[in-house]
């Protein structure tokens, strides 16, 4: 029986999705908790494989179960062996023998939130990014749609990408203010494609913030773009701001 | 030279606002940061006294310095010294020589926060009470509709109440549901009066839970107002969930 599962977790607490050497992955987390409810050893298969200090609010995986359960029971299992791990099933679902996590995926939704203010960040702190200089958020908003559409993101790419071609067809780069007062404001930034390049989201962040504080233009993200070249794009922005809100099949 | 600040903090790092022999309180870490900064003993004076757990991300206190210097020096320096316990000054302002965060206050604003679904709490945890069995928001409305206006809050006050009169007007409990999906639903509460007793707005919301949960009907609010006993009330909500937002003057 394939099951398909949607996961939240706290990218702090885990070296990434994926299982490694040098400490807990999210994927281990799942699969050990799997273990002690079944008794069975699974491999988990992840949409997206975040990287350590991404967050998730809608990661979506699939493992195959050969004990027999209903969708509630998996769910409410797990999450109690999970504990007190910052990682937890939202919703469990039977799926066909076919579907498949990572490539049945049409396209990934992930959400960027950074913080502009001077006072550090209390209760956002590890869940948004914390820049003291004033962004201008219609720069940044002109500068993003200049990264939509079908590109080569080279510039945007990270050394340890292991994707076959950097060109990725953006569908969604959105800025908004979400929240603003006299102490400064809170930028959700969105980015929707079939699949990003690794670091990609985050390396456009910071050249985004390059152009909210005013050292660039819109106009220099084209330049950027066209250059690919990742030495002339902005540094990558920090995991603790990323998550993973959706995947769609 | 008298100092208004407003404050951003996490009530789990502290046991409250006042000062306490058994742990560290907001009005302490601010005192020593304070003393760090400036070489002056002070006494903060807050409007709202939270207790222990409980959030702000705008609560008002006042100090007098004699140190001469300008409010985002005094802003910046106080938080330089503040890390890393979770506590920011959002703003500092000159205030009159007369101005009292706590006596000038004419309302104040809490935000309760529930997040009501199966899965445990991960993102959310400790920053929203986690209720698991569904909650009927319109049912929770048309009660929280019925305390409205000035009456005796016996039934949602604590033992330790020290407030001269148990009479309260309450000006504004408001239920929303701010977000929702196949998961589930994060309601807030908003509350609004000149002034609260001591547990009034936990105690409230733990009523409006059984209400929510189909246990009492809206009806039934009214009942255990007139009732003036605590002990026919619903159980206090737990800390975690509960935000001081604004202080008005």
């Amino acid at each position: 029986m394939r099951w398909k599962l949607t996961l939240e977790y706290e990218g702090a607490g885990f070296v990434g999705w994926q299982r490694q050497d040098n400490g807990l992955s999210v994927q281990q987390a799942l699969e050990e908790a799997v273990m002690a409810f079944s008794g069975e050893t699974v491999t988990l298969q992840g949409a997206g494989r975040t990287d350590s200090g991404v967050h998730a609010s809608g990661q979506v995986a699939h493992l195959d179960l050969n004990r027999d359960c209903d969708a509630k029971t998996l769910r409410d299992a797990v999450n109690f062996h999970l504990k007190p791990r910052p990682v937890a099933i939202l919703t469990a679902e039977p799926a066909a023998p076919d579907f498949h996590a990572r490539f049945s995926a049409r396209g990934r939704k992930y959400r960027y939130r950074i913080v502009n203010r001077r006072a550090p960040l209390v209760l956002d702190r590890g869940r948004a990014w914390f820049v003291a200089r004033p962004l201008d958020a219609a720069a940044m908003a002109a500068a993003a749609a200049r990264l939509l559409g079908r590109h080569d993101f080279s510039s945007f790419r990270a050394a340890e990408c292991q994707a076959p071609s950097p060109v990725k067809t953006l569908d969604v780069l959105r800025v908004a203010v979400v929240s603003e007062d006299a102490t400064g404001q809170t930028l959700e930034i969105v980015a929707e494609a079939r699949s990003f390049l690794h670091h990609q989201v985050r390396n456009m962040v910071g050249s985004l913030r390059l152009v909210g504080e005013g050292k660039w233009s819109p106009e220099d993200m084209t330049r950027v773009l066209a250059a690919r070249n990742r030495c002339v794009a902005g540094p990558t922005a920090p995991p603790e701001g990323l998550y993973l809100t959706a995947v769609v099949y």
